[in-house]
């Protein structure tokens, strides 16, 4: 028993001295952890300007994640109806996520958390959120390290995005059959101060891509140029 | 507006052919991501092991990243305690987790949730958590495309693990000053079906780090050397 204690109490300094920091992680990427959180009307084209920025990163050779509703509504913000058949119906109810407002501010700051972490794990951390509540997105910027949130507005008049309604929800807010419908019956409340600001409704996905890669440049977020590994 | 709506569908066309996928992630990472699930009582050594493999696998060149208490249960299973004064008290009552078994559970879920995610993007995500219940781990391997949840049971005897009590809390739980501590006063369930079992208490980290990095080669997860970038 004395042994083991021994044994523990070497494992634990060796643990500390040698366990990889973000920094180390960071090294290896070639670049800095961080978060680009898109936010903007549905229909803006966050989805699509984070994936178009994730392909060019991607064929850079930089380490980079995309969460957005696809990924994250299935799995870490199910829904009540979702859980139910696993965890039962009080846990659902208790731990599962609709739309109501405390609901999206949980959702928002589990997400939030994750990309917290794939921060830390040297990852360029795209999310693709509507995250209409400044209160929301303030609260994971103040999770965060300074200079790890990159808030990206990607801005599109109403009517531009009502008029393209990729997924015919705005024809559903419009008809009622959508309640709080940000833009229609709920708010969207414009970032005051972010780090980048976009104009979707004037410019190809491509064009903004190339901005947003040039803000990072700058940032020194990632290098100018990384050599092919 | 006509225009804009060709723009958006032109868009989404582009997007789905040029994503980037979990096999464009795996291929540039040169490895599959998988979640590598440490369980086994408090004190048995999990942390240390999955921080000790995390080393070895990054100086290989693996893209990986360790879940554990110290950085899950400060923001995505934050107690109400640590989410009131951002999102006041009813907020935290509801979504807060405490240490009860629906809590419980409910953490071990976002883990899972988080894991795959982190596993999607061909990361080798190593979780370090009790995770006492065979049902909560169950659900997890369930979460997941088959072959990504691999069960790492680190296996040592009670009187071993509350010998080493490297933060105490056996002593504590014996005192009653923490209720409903696995292996004292909460069942550890073992694993039925673990794809590894270790014993720690008769091996070093370092001898069981090679055990299950051998296992990943022998699964075809890692390649059993990568080249140099």
């Amino acid at each position: 028993m004395v042994e083991e204690k021994k044994n523990a109490e070497v494992v634990d300094v060796r643990w500390h001295a040698h366990a990889v920091s973000r920094a180390d992680r960071e090294q290896a990427a070639g670049h800095r952890g961080c978060v680009l959180w898109f936010t903007g009307l549905s229909g803006c084209g966050k989805s699509t300007l984070a994936n178009c920025i994730d392909r060019k990163l991607h064929d850079r050779g930089c380490r980079t994640f995309v969460l957005d509703g696809d990924n994250v509504r299935h799995g870490l913000s199910a829904s009540p109806a979702l859980l139910v058949e696993r965890h039962g119906e009080e846990f659902a109810a208790r731990f599962g996520l609709g739309f109501g407002p405390a609901d999206r501010e949980e959702n928002i700051r589990r997400i939030g958390s994750v990309a917290e972490l794939f921060s830390q794990a040297g990852i360029i951390t795209l999310t693709a959120f509507v995250s209409p509540y400044r209160r929301d997105r303030d609260a994971v910027r103040r999770l965060l390290p300074a200079g790890d949130f990159i808030e990206v507005f990607v801005k599109a008049p109403l009517e531009v995005c009502e008029g393209r309604d990729p997924k015919g929800l705005y024809k559903k807010a419009r008809a009622g059959e959508i309640k709080s419908f940000t833009g229609i019956d709920d708010p969207y409340e414009e970032p005051a101060a972010a780090e980048i600001v976009v104009d979707s409704a004037t410019k190809t996905p491509d064009q903004l891509a190339d901005e947003v890669i040039a803000w990072l440049e700058r940032a020194g977020t990632i290098p100018r140029r990384i050599s092919p590994s």
